[in-house]
């Protein structure tokens, strides 16, 4: 069998999520679906991420096994031609036996993108978050950055998680500013539920005036939901890469 | 009666272009249909550019009369909040009395984006033209820049245009290349029907090697539409900005 691994980027706009849910449209249930069809197979997806309805993908990665002995730039093609303009395959490759794209992803890296003002381009508008008036990127950076290293993010994450360890590791959590735009970006070793989008609502605020950056410290102490932020809307977060090989 | 000029910004994509056609969604109908229900009263738009079907604008203008007498704030506000996602009011200001939109335009400046390669992300799909391969932008903006200055450009025009004088002057005509990305912008005091996107075609075919850049002159000189390439698909053009006071 070969082990194959895919680079993909979506437009989640229109879709329930990542994860195959019956009766609903999903980026993994459309790529088992069109795989299967064309590899005239069962292929079953391992995707490095579960992004929630509505979040977008630059980067994300899955991996699957097949009998199949179609060469890679065809498989790519031949898949690009039967999916939806919103999901591609940006490359594809063969992975070492034993790859798996969720259980050895060492890190993931996201952005959520914000843009203030007085309106929002429609060219943007599917791909941010839209904020009426001004958010104050410097108190966000300094919050943003309060976040890096090990915590317990459970005050980021929905209430309703039940993994043991909440505790995860931030490489990179910073605010990049540009012309009325907001980036967040965030690198760590793995992410709990909503996380960024909490993490997300969480910097609105603070952008606002609402919260002051030092509060961040006491939002982590607090491990609890209800400390944090509003969750951000989906449209506003990409998975951006995820990190193999490489330290997180 | 007041006079009223509005820039606007739209993804073209699902409409069938600017101007009414009884029976189908157009971005000028929409905006009509909005208006007079919002203002209760009768308005009819002057827009400065007819955009085809799936055309884009990131800077269009239109103009209108009112009786009315809501703040400007609060017509562009709550226009934006009656008009679907795709089309935004980016700004409105009074006109001085007898400013049209389309009649008092001094120039137009237009963007065509092409992307070459593997493939292309879906963020910017709908956006572009994707052409596989790899494209010559060296002699596509040697092509490009042969269009500057007064021409009869009855090769780069609908052949079924039915206008006297098809003599336009490019003020600005020519290729930047980034990532991989190739970006025809152009600016001039007129444009026929399908002229950027005959003369985008045009430059696709110099790109691949099919036409020489020095072949321009030829195809101006043939006052013939069958000499020009063939017209590019609509997705990859936007009305950048309508040019009044200035020259173009």
């Amino acid at each position: 069998m070969r082990n194959i691994k895919m680079t993909l980027s979506y437009v989640g706009t229109r879709f329930a999520g990542w994860q195959v849910q019956p009766g609903r449209e999903t980026i993994q249930g459309v790529l088992e679906e069109r795989l299967s069809r064309m590899l005239k197979e069962r292929i079953r997806l391992a995707g490095a991420g579960r992004t929630d309805a509505g979040v977008h993908a630059r980067g994300q990665v899955a991996s699957f096994t097949t009998a199949s002995r179609i060469p890679l730039e065809g498989l790519r093609r031949g898949l690009n031609a039967r999916l939806p303009a919103e999901i591609r395959v940006m490359s594809a490759e063969e992975a070492r036996p034993g790859f798996q794209a969720r259980a050895d992803a060492r890190g993931k890296e996201y952005r959520y993108r914000i843009v203030c003002g007085d309106e929002v381009s429609p060219f943007e508008a599917p791909f941010v978050t839209f904020v009426r008036g001004r958010l104050d990127a410097a108190a966000m950076d300094d919050a943003a950055r309060r976040l890096v290293g090990r915590h317990d993010f459970k005050s980021f994450c929905r209430a309703d998680c039940r993994l043991e360890s909440k505790t995860r590791t931030l490489l990179e959590s910073r605010i990049v500013f540009e012309n009325g735009r907001i980036e967040y970006r965030v690198r760590g070793d793995g992410f709990l539920r909503h996380m960024v989008r909490t993490i997300a609502g969480t910097l609105i605020e603070v952008g606002r005036g609402r919260l002051a950056p030092e509060a961040i410290e006491a939002i982590l102490e607090a491990r609890d939901r209800r400390a944090a932020g509003p969750c951000a809307p989906a449209q506003g977060l990409v998975l951006e890469r995820v990190l193999y090989g490489e330290a997180p």
